[in-house]
């Protein structure tokens, strides 16, 4: 198999460097020639490696039907080298996005290039650095006909599942891998959030060390419940020292992001489908850096709630547990229903038991819940049977009144609990019976006739609510 | 004064109406002119009205420069109307769209309609239908000279602020009007949905009757805190009766939305504001109308915290209040930092006092809340300055308490919080000196080399977080 590569950022090289391994010959150009001297310099005797300089050396590298993966910044970038690279392609020819498109361009441009009988697929591609270099998850959309072309390659390349088969499968038309993995990454803002908050509530309320963090986040990743990826780094984390002091407790309270859960959030409410998980996680982020706002906020005087009893610390450690499992369970969960709301509104028919295989291995979210969801998506129905009966077990009994009383925790001691209680009062949301939204139905209907439906017979309706309304 | 009227719903219709009452001369046209004919059959003898039949007649109805107030459905409508009368205007003419438009989509039209000398003014109006015949809140923005010409007209129409003026100033260029008014029907949202929780809080666990309800809405009314138009309509509608069943009873739990609270949402993500309050408002009107996954829900045990007693009835009555009224300044508040926002980023120059104060009448969000905001962001200092204080007391004391205890009180019940807590932990999170994103940026860094800033030394770091992780 041949592969080019454009962009040799460290996953564009990195995934360069997996396809080598894995046999690949790959043709590889970066804009600035330097970047390919360097890696050549670096990593030239692990593969067969053509370096090039331009397209037009990159494209005459490549024998027969041509697949060329892009890894270069999300947005104007990828639409510049796809105009600049056409004139050296043929009918046929496939080329692979492998960054972090939007999919509504994504969308656009497998349209553009189906024109021009160019493939596009538009491929999320998670895991970091690392994954990119030893296994990602890979979430491609587009053509099926040209995804089977580099199929074999990218099982290769991809993470194992840890039931034998590969982080990779053609995930729908369009721009659907990219939307599967703008999910993917909404889903990780969710769960880091919940974790930074039981984090501030085991430092904060329980007075937890590093070293205690170490083991309960180690303690996590050993259970059936909370294995994961994300739990073992944060264990990992909690011990790295630079000289005497904690590099945790060195680093600005302040968090980043690149865009894809703003995306996740925005295209949620454009499917009308709410995910307060995920939201809860991108306001934080954004709050986190708004700096005249947390400045102004110094001036608030603090009053806690001081009759609520911080629990003792096995019971704390157990209920902040409970509360982690349950809340992630509503970050994934809203994750799906989104990407089930999309592949019904674009006619995707995206296979969700698939999507949560592939990201059991490779990708920043893996986790044992995954294998859960997995089976509850499946269409073997006495196995989405069982699956789903356990996933309802976990919110039962004692966990849920455990998750309960943390957020009151949070709430009653002044330690910020958005994704928590966001979570919670979703769960609280879904299971009752009657909601006061009928009351809201009324003002609207009081203030700008728009009418309301009723709960003892069909139709819309419209009450005279006051002497001088209509 | 003449006017010309496109689009005779009600909104459209009392508007025209509400000019003709204010002396001026009306030109109406509607798309079936049958709608014409009933308008002036029901009210041509109101006024001086003009019923036309054709884009043309109506223009030719107009002496001098025209002025043409557009009431259609945001969206395409209104460009097949700008696009179907053009051919009948003439250069310095001002169009005036008066509906819910995209402010992006008033930003182009603006822009389009420069090149061909005709002025375009986005205008927000808020009021529902009654505030539209007896005076609404105006929020015109685009071009100052255009807005000028049709000034006193709108200044008659307008609701008197309370102190003198009247509500309608000019907002600022391009789209800014219909961004203001965009931000104020999210604020809405958010204050409707604090108010269905109380509501639900107050029934469920307060056990308090519809008329109980009413005497608890009528009195926040009252309070200088709580005095604002949604408390009264509230109150009123608690007692409305079909024979002997209140008809708040018979509503279904079902809200419904038209768009300008998702946008709020959106917009504030692409400007990178949180406003948790008035997202959490948008989600749960999805949510309830989230029939499948409602049903789903029911599936799933519910266990409450009984342990968290419930207060007797005037204690809750007071602790209630107090949640409504900080909850709400959080709404507020969320929804002027995002004006700000939006001032600084578009160049728009907006004054948030002016805004604050042109919604003190007419509006659905009027109340004595914005007076306080009105004088908080005043450009006198002293007036500012006493005014920010009285704001920052609100928070203080035991009123904060209450609002901990109150949502507390939802958690532990199964009774949905989402908007209140969401407020309270919006406070909570800028109130605090420490918050655990720290953790987040180590985790991006672990996994993704995204690097962190520390709190010890200026620059961007990274660290090699564990073996085989770069």
């Amino acid at each position: 198999m041949q592969v080019g590569v454009i962009g040799l950022g460290t996953m564009g090289a990195n995934l360069a460097r997996n396809a080598a391994r894995n046999e690949a010959t790959v043709a590889i150009y970066n804009r600035t020639a330097e970047r390919t001297d360097v890696f050549m310099k670096d990593h030239g005797e692990e593969g067969n490696f053509i370096p090039c300089t331009s397209y037009e050396q990159l494209t005459g590298a490549l024998e027969g039907r041509r697949a060329i993966l892009i890894m270069v910044k999300a947005g104007d970038a990828v639409d510049t080298v796809i105009e600049d690279l056409l004139p050296f392609l043929s009918e046929g020819d496939i080329l692979i996005d492998a960054g972090n498109s939007l999919y509504t361009d994504t969308n656009r441009r497998v349209e553009e290039l189906r024109k021009k009988k160019i493939h596009f697929i538009g491929m999320g591609v998670s895991g970091g650095e690392e994954g990119a270099l030893h296994g990602p998850s890979m979430m491609p959309g587009g053509d099926m006909e040209a995804y089977k072309y580099v199929e074999p390659l990218l099982m290769q390349m991809a993470a194992d599942d840890g039931d034998g088969g590969k982080c990779v499968t053609y995930i729908g038309p369009g721009g659907a891998g990219h939307f599967v993995k703008m999910v993917h990454n909404g889903i990780e803002y969710g769960v880091m959030q919940l974790m930074a908050e039981c984090y501030d509530l085991l430092k904060s309320l329980g007075e937890f060390s590093n070293q205690d963090l170490h083991d309960i986040f180690t303690a996590w990743n050993d259970t059936e419940e909370l294995h994961s990826y994300l739990s073992e780094i944060t264990a990992q984390i909690f011990l790295q020292k630079e000289k005497d002091t904690y590099i945790i407790d060195l680093i600005r309270d302040k968090a980043g992001q690149k865009g894809t859960g703003k995306w996740t959030t925005q295209a949620a409410l454009d499917l009308g489908v709410a995910i307060p998980t995920i939201n809860a996680a991108v306001d934080a982020r954004i709050l986190s850096g708004s700096t005249a706002e947390r400045a102004e906020g110094k001036n608030y005087a603090v009053h806690v709630d001081n009759t609520e009893p911080i629990p003792r610390a096995m019971k704390f450690r157990s209920s902040i547990r409970s509360s982690m499992e349950l809340s992630s369970i509503c970050a994934y969960g809203q994750g799906f229903v989104l990407i089930q709301k999309a592949s019904s509104e674009f006619d995707w028919s995206l296979n969700l038991s698939e999507i949560a295989r592939i990201w059991r291995g490779g990708c920043i979210i893996r986790s044992s819940l995954l294998k859960k969801l997995q089976n509850a998506y499946s269409t073997d129905s006495a196995i989405a049977k069982t699956a789903n009966r356990n996933l309802l077990d976990r919110f039962d009994g004692d966990r849920q009144i455990e998750w309960r009383q943390v957020v009151e925790l949070g709430i009653s001691w002044n330690i910020p609990v958005p994704a928590l209680s966001a979570s919670l009062t979703y769960f609280d949301t879904l299971t009752r019976k009657n909601l006061p939204q009928n009351l809201i139905q009324a003002q609207r209907d009081f203030f700008g006739a728009h009418g309301y439906e009723r709960t003892d017979k069909e139709g819309s309706f419209h009450t005279q609510w006051a002497e001088g309304q209509k």
